[in-house]
């Protein structure tokens, strides 16, 4: 990761919640030092370390100890992160450092589960655009921690031929034959379909990917068929922990679930000066 | 609301997600216009529309038409907003807009929730700093068009003497004596306490508010009598929709739940080109 | 105070004044090494040391040696800080090292003056957002260090209902009652009131603190009687370092004045390479 | 002026006082329009216009209607601008309003006392880089208006060759050498001389302008006689109200000042909702 | 393109060449408007023209007339622009317009030569990441009017494995390995060889695209053999408009060339106010 | 130079480059360590060396070991920089790196030359404002390394009358005039000329520098004949390397080229890791 991009993000979060000083801990607090302890008081998959670790190296006069790895399990009651140094900074972090932690770490909790319930298959779980705005960075990276892959990170860095663009264009094949007249080869392309008629369209297309959009798993098993393995196959849309698997049928490359960063949930944590 | 500020958030979301470009929506459409709609896949209550409408004018060429008012209930199937103007504008807004809507149509949501088990007592709702990082601006605009009120917004608007400020001072005593000591009149003093015993200690100190951190509901009950007024009371800690009420005691003022913002759900919105 | 808020205002500076490269320095300097001291030429109250320590680290390469602490008088001809190092870094940080130390001195020594004339009263002084444009964290700051405290910050951190709020809203208590109805409990509300009458009604209205403007010292005394101790009491308006003292009437708790910021004298300094 | 660079100098200052928002102008304003005025309660020469009907500009909904010209003398009661529109906008850009027009108008005065106290002689007035640290641009702006002429704005667009440079180089003469060395035909070269001595030095050296630091009335007359007309020359230091007409010699082509900015006094006036 | 974007990098462009203000326009110009226009002094491909106009929209007051398309040819003589409005808006912007004009003219009147010496193949010409610091998007942008397309746009949204990839990595084996068990679905693979031996590995690796690096014209044709369709083959390194059609043997789909960018001339315009 | 300005401009680079993360190298590298080597590919004169060293210095954990000074002259096959550290810190850097020394070398490589076509005149060599949009800083620093002078950097540090302020002006005299009255003593003033008739006018004007536009190398003599010395004299328009010493009579003090940078060609240099 770009350490200096990853600087300006956290230098960003702490304007927005230090902006220009800690009243209470500047007046509490003189040049005490502290040890502190970050506590799990639910378990889960630690996420986000290094950018605790920045933040502090940012700050200065606190040493960061992990004590649970990034991408780790770990259960209620285990000390994941030790803190010693200035009792100032420690405060005045507190509450980026548990937000960062906690949200990132419900992202990898909730991600590993998708994954653990494909083990066995050959599908890759995919998150996607559906993240928080202007904190898409941190949550993409915290599905990988959770064993997921990343779709694309915005509209720049690929090209997702959706329904709203067959729409402006007229047709698939017209949206596809202009992405392919005007776009360089750098760039995958996707294109998202609605129903068996169009995925064989698609496949006529020589796209990348094709995206199977709100298909039942037996839809997906017949698609599966049709495609012939000549192109990836993403499965999108109603996807759940429950039929998660019905879905990871033989022939399916991914799956994606926005869910595993907009509909997880932040694992419980606490800061403790000792 | 500043709209200068507003404005430069949403020129940071347009940077994440679309960057220099986006390359499927800038090689499929031409100059067309067309007519759009953001559609309820569930019901809600809406916030987020001043955003939509700052984005779009940021970004021009595009009319937007509410169709449901800020902080109005909505069901499945509603037409929210109507869009009418160029194609390729509409397409590159369309993620930044849906995830702005559904995240903070989920805070005012859960948020109403809250609010309508309280109705019938004097306790008002409020929100935490336990946010997002850089999306705490939007998340506590979103819990007031929910009918809840604000907590102090970052760490220079309040002084909240925690815990840990109390371990490194030494005691309740002293920390509230430092910050007299050295921050002006211009801030509210709000004190956590843990027991009935630091609430007495509490009462003693002239502060503004007290917050009873993890309380039952009968310690709250118990509490209340021996502030006797003197003194505004927050609940916090083990809220839940199912409890609140049995907190929302007579005497106490506020009941303080983070959970309306990192526990909410996305509302399932989607946008339609017609 | 946040270190990376301070840089972040002192590289502005930096810009200001340096741009690209300071032309005659780098031009006249190679790598030599030289002493240099920054020099009282009339007496005052230092502030704007920690600052001024900032700019060096951040520069690199010279050494800064306070040989007077923040916050204490000096008197012409006392040398106040020794620097070691580069001598073109020196050169080129004279000039915002100097106009950051007389200025806010300047501030220091003025507060100084107001809250001597208040010694053997309970009254504080404070400051206003009478302020120059960008510098209003360090002239606060400065304040402090002159034994003043600080007013609100700025618009979004306490609310104050003046005259003008007053005349939109149709009457006083219509503004302070949509106010309770909108902010949360985060913000004290503090009311300006231009006579008698207008504190009568004020004190009904449950605000924190009532700011009584352009009184003369025969009327607060009258309003300190009114008021009986049921809300803080600030005298604002017309306060100068000859009349200050008979405005400090018992039961007045702050008397703030914009003027130890905007109408100080920068205090006389010069710094000389040995 | 380059309107883009004002833009975003007025959107920090907007950010220091207005940040996220005016909360209790949101509070107790509604869709209201207002007449609002500036008026003065003393006299003055008015500066800072431009920025306030840029600022006005930049926030909409509000007309800007000057009834004094930039540059013009005001007496004590006289209407300097009037104001028509949203009240919100009004009441929440009033502090910035003023704090630029109070600022910017008292250094307006102060020079245009001192460039009157020139009249008849062709020597003309100068300001310095003694400036408020992040708000030179507009404190030189207001020399201008007064009057007087601007000095270098910065260390990247003059060299000016100052006691310490001497100190470092060794000599004049090595200093002006190395500068002739490696800056180019761009920028003028100025000398800091402290003697009568080291001006006949100067001269030797071929440079742009000379100034006499320090030096007395007769050392002046003294000096203009030895330079002959072969070099500009700018006094400098020492000089006050009450003695630049003794220092303003035939043969003098600058004074330079600090003071017209550092030490000018705000001009006050206030802003009236009708 | 996002127009936000271009207006971020256009306002970083003036602030480079006009920071606060252009002091001979400011002082020569008062409020006059003429007529202008940009004339070529030589033929080329025009490009630039979106970024002159929407910088005119930015400083207001000048209306853009093309009188020559983006991407047509022009010749010695003709008029490309015809300007009216503000003097000092034009004058001011004078300098930038030209240096984006004749830049970005230059690489598409290069990029334009390229295209045609691949004219009856089915080659494209690709740019590359050797381009001037800051100017990135532009000069791409322009390799696209010229007729060219885009290879990847940064480190971010592509993966190409170099040989210093291969080095650190001990094989090209692993290198792809570890890529593939990291890097998502939305990125393409691209690996650079450097002999036909290596091509052969490569091709068994399921790689996007593999770049032949600094083969001559015969290797290249044996290395289409070789591959026998199975991936996309670009050829890199050693081109010129001389050589470039030996290059561009059937099977071959890209030719990179970075020198369209960076050893591309700029084509003389003039900016004339009638 | 000021190394903070440096650093932020870098960040630029970087951002433009890296962003937040280079895809490739995070996935093939681990902690390795590698020695690697610029090395030259052609002749050249180095320039772009303290960028390098300060890019890494930011970047951490490589050790930058120069071989060949700033400025020094190399030859093909030279290694001119040793890099030993981290192999993904040196990868992600290796593209800028590289762009910054190609770029900056030919600029001062092909400098040298123009100034070695001066060697045994008075004149010395400028550049121009024709130079890439955001990255002049770089580019007028190359000039100078390659033995150049810099003309003016910007609009706001030099004041320089050209034919289209003429024309607003109504003629040569009144631009002049009004320069004069407005512009303070700071800047020094240039006139172009295009006639021998209007040299003559503008010798009456007592500016500091006549710019001769597109003048024949004899009527460049004729022009030092008519100007006697009252005035300093640049060349500008129409010069090359061939015909630059036609130009360089006695009595020129300043040849212009804008080419030797925007007409200057990369050094090819390559990174390899060893």
């Amino acid at each position: 990761m770009n350490r200096l991009f990853i600087r300006s993000q956290l230098q960003r979060f702490l304007e927005e919640d230090v902006g220009r000083g800690d009243i209470t801990t500047e007046a509490v607090c003189g040049e005490e030092t502290v040890k502190a302890r970050v506590v799990a008081k639910e378990k889960g998959i630690l996420a986000g370390l290094p950018f605790v670790q920045e933040l502090f190296l940012m700050l200065g006069d606190v040493c960061v100890r992990p004590k649970v790895g990034e991408g780790s399990e770990f259960k209620e009651g285990d000390v994941l992160i030790e803190l010693e140094g200035r009792a100032d900074v420690i405060l005045t972090a507190e509450r980026l450092t548990l937000n960062m932690l906690q949200s990132l770490s419900g992202i990898a909790t909730k991600t590993r589960e998708f994954v653990r319930a494909l083990e066995g298959t050959k599908v890759k779980l995919l998150d996607t655009r559906k993240t928080t705005p202007g904190y898409r960075f941190f949550e993409k990276y915290a599905v990988r921690i959770g064993g997921g892959s990343n779709h694309r990170f915005a509209l720049y860095d690929m090209v997702l031929i959706k329904d709203n663009h067959k729409r402006v264009a007229g047709s698939l094949e017209e949206a596809v034959r202009r992405v392919k007249e005007k776009v360089g080869p750098a760039y995958k392309i996707e294109v998202e379909v609605e129903s068996l008629e169009e995925l064989e369209k698609a496949l006529d297309l020589s796209v990348d990917i094709v995206m199977l959009d709100n298909f039942t798993p037996e839809e997906v098993k017949e698609a599966v068929k049709i495609a012939k393995g000549k192109v990836e196959i993403e499965v999108s849309g109603k996807v759940t922990l429950e039929n998660i698997r019905e879905y990871a049928t033989e022939g399916v490359d991914y799956i994606s679930s926005g869910s595993v960063i907009y509909a997880s949930s932040w694992i419980d944590l606490s800061l403790r000066v000792l």
